[in-house]
């Protein structure tokens, strides 16, 4: 085990984590020379604008001014991609430097979810690694441990925790009994969110990462059918609802192959108490596999952050420079299943549903009748009138049902001049 | 990516775990050649009786009669040890593989302990690869995750429940109330504990795995000083009493390094009942890392058995088949480092003492000074007379003391006439 060869590498993109990134990488190049028993060198940084503070030292020699010349430069062995975006510059960047065949690390989930199934065809056939354990819960070596740890296993089903933002928002409005909106602007406030935090509270920033890890656990291709509900609806009641029935309310990603069709989707979901995901609190990630012969696997640690997307960054790059070879989505490209997308409508689920009703004679005997009508078995009833209003509130779990006559049992509801607000369902995971 | 050489295995021991290794391999041989892109074959097994009933079928020409002719096969590239034990013909074989050039891939957490240091040494002189990770917490990947996912972390402590069949046993407790004896004789008949289970129970199986994890997590040699006990002196009572107190009874190993030293131990340990280790029950094993960047990692899954082990073997096979080199331990022998080692006595813990004591006059007054005089500070005290008897059990939960001051303070009680059984001593956990 000589050491020989010296990799370079280029970073494109010096943000907070590009820019711990490059800290990290300097800082620690002994040892992570040694462990991996080849030598690097970051040869090129490059980012919009060359005089930002950052807090990094970068050499004369080492920027670049044009990101995109960095693809044409021989001597660059893997081009790490923190610009973000699923198109544009970190479009071209990517494309261009497996093209050329280098090998790339990229934090990049808006990427992959979208254009991985073409970047990994150029990967394969120029045998050079796209990496991206860091798109997927951070620091949560989740990739690596699909494609590496638990290679010999069939897995059936993946979900969890997967967005620490609205985890965030979640728990703290359980601990705090604040509202949605106080709750958010105080995780801007401390950097939990983004100034613009849509995509972590809507569930499109799960939906990426469900459909990435979709493809690692059954060998398929990215498949873009996915239900998707985000938290902005949840508000003090439903999770003071949920306290009371013994439940907790996370925003969580499943996906599962059922029949032989995949099954994908993300919704704020009620767990037990008890369970091991009601104690996933704060910025927190969780990731649960089932699988054989393996059973149920779980992985958890910080899914955000400079630090914790750096281990994972790092993670890739070692993997490089040991030559560990691999097929982007653990599979040839010629191997890659294509399945049928299964809806949501067809899965069973036990349900909370909250109405707001005009408190008036007959509602919950008629609120019932249509459940019935609608083949939807009611296991549980919390009425209870609102302070100084004439209006109650009407909470009901439903027996496990049909997602779609669970659907049309809202529709109905929804028509009813007693009903004031629209009807709200939230799906629970059980075991 | 071409296919090109073909692997020869040789799988030495057909036990369960052998057996059903052997089988798995067998069935899931395309996709294990697609997603590693290498052929492979078991070319020989061999076992200590050939006619005893496993249900595989072996081809006449795979069976070896003499186990020590495997490594002297020219045609061999890796061999699968599971005979176990540290010394006779599980060491003889995998030193002689080692030495003659061979890949090996063991479960054998006696003899990486033992010897894993004069191990580590012929594989990486000879450039082949020594893998372990069925040998620590069985499906959990938590060897791979260290070496590789958590790669950029400096890890500062490691801890968790690392034995199945211990913490069936103390869940089963807790749940049914059953005593000790009873609990053990029912795992036993179960098949989660084997029918000596003594290197489960007295704490010996978690302290080779804390060796182990300590070596990979701190870069360092084996070091043999740790701190060990059991559970077999936990009883019904004090499950009752930690229940009580808002506590579960775990066995735990830790390993963390503080003021440059290494300080490992093994013991029965208090944690809160809303913590997360509190939720790991039944033969499920979890493992926590502190490490920097990355923060806490959390790592579950399944323990023992067969097929949880043979994920962790067919890991370890992917990792050869994909030639993906690596230090046994991480990073180069010599690079590995010596700490000094520390003592629990210099610990400081929060700890539980159950006393049982004659119920006479002045005996708490007596007790609590013995603690005062002795440097340790009572948080909580439960006194309660037994059914029927003139004893009293007196349970203290102390403030955080040196656990040297504590022993002492133990030491000072067990001398009294009133002190009816030796004075039991459980630390907690907080965190």
């Amino acid at each position: 085990m000589k050491k020989k060869k010296i990799f370079n590498i280029a970073i494109v993109g010096l943000g907070n984590i590009g820019s711990y990134l490059y800290n990290f990488l300097n800082k620690n190049k002994n040892n992570l020379s040694d462990k991996n028993n080849v030598n690097f060198k970051i040869l090129y940084v490059t980012a919009k604008n060359k005089n930002k503070k950052r807090g990094i030292r970068i050499k004369k020699n080492q920027w670049i001014n044009n990101y995109a010349n960095i693809v044409n430069k021989k001597n660059v062995d893997i081009v790490i991609e923190l610009i973000g975006g699923a198109e544009g510059p970190a479009k071209k960047l990517v494309f261009g430097a497996l093209k050329n065949k280098k090998h790339v690390v990229t934090a990049n989930k808006a990427l992959i979810s979208k254009y991985g199934d073409q970047l990994s065809k150029i990967a394969e056939k120029n045998k050079v690694n796209l990496e991206y354990e860091a798109a997927v819960c951070g620091g949560v070596p989740i990739i690596r441990s699909i494609k590496e740890g638990l290679i010999a296993n069939k897995i059936s089903r993946i979900c969890g925790i997967f967005n620490g933002t609205s985890n965030y928002v979640l728990s703290s409005m359980d601990e705090n009994q604040t509202s949605f909106k106080d709750t958010i602007n105080k995780a801007i406030k401390l950097g939990y969110a983004e100034s613009n935090p849509s995509s972590d509270i809507n569930g499109d920033d799960v939906a990426s990462k469900v459909k990435i890890l979709s493809c690692l656990s059954f060998n398929s291709f990215i498949n873009k059918n996915i239900h998707i509900e985000g938290i902005k609806n949840i508000d003090e009641e439903d999770i003071i609802n949920a306290n009371k029935l013994g439940y907790k309310i996370k925003l969580m990603g499943f996906s599962e192959i059922l029949n032989n069709k995949i099954f994908q989707r993300v919704h704020p979901t009620l767990v037990k108490k008890v369970s091991y995901l009601a104690s996933v609190n704060g910025v927190l990630n969780a990731v649960i596999i089932d699988g054989k012969p393996i059973g149920k696997n779980i992985i958890q640690g910080e899914g955000a952050g400079p630090s914790a997307t750096t281990s994972a960054l790092i993670s890739d790059i070692s993997s490089i420079l040991r030559g560990n070879i691999k097929f982007p989505f653990a599979i040839s490209d010629s191997k890659r299943k294509n399945y049928l997308s299964g809806k949501i409508s067809d899965l069973f689920f036990s349900s909370y549903i909250r109405l707001n009703v005009k408190d008036k004679y007959g509602v919950l005997s008629d609120v019932t009748k249509i459940f019935s009508n609608n083949k939807v078995s009611i296991k549980r009833v919390l009425q209870s009138p609102y302070k100084n209003k004439k209006n109650s509130s009407i909470v009901i779990i439903t027996h496990r049902s049909k997602d779609n006559h669970i659907q049309n049992t809202l529709k109905k509801l929804a028509k009813k001049s007693y009903i004031i607000e629209k009807p709200k369902l939230l799906r629970i995971e059980n075991g």
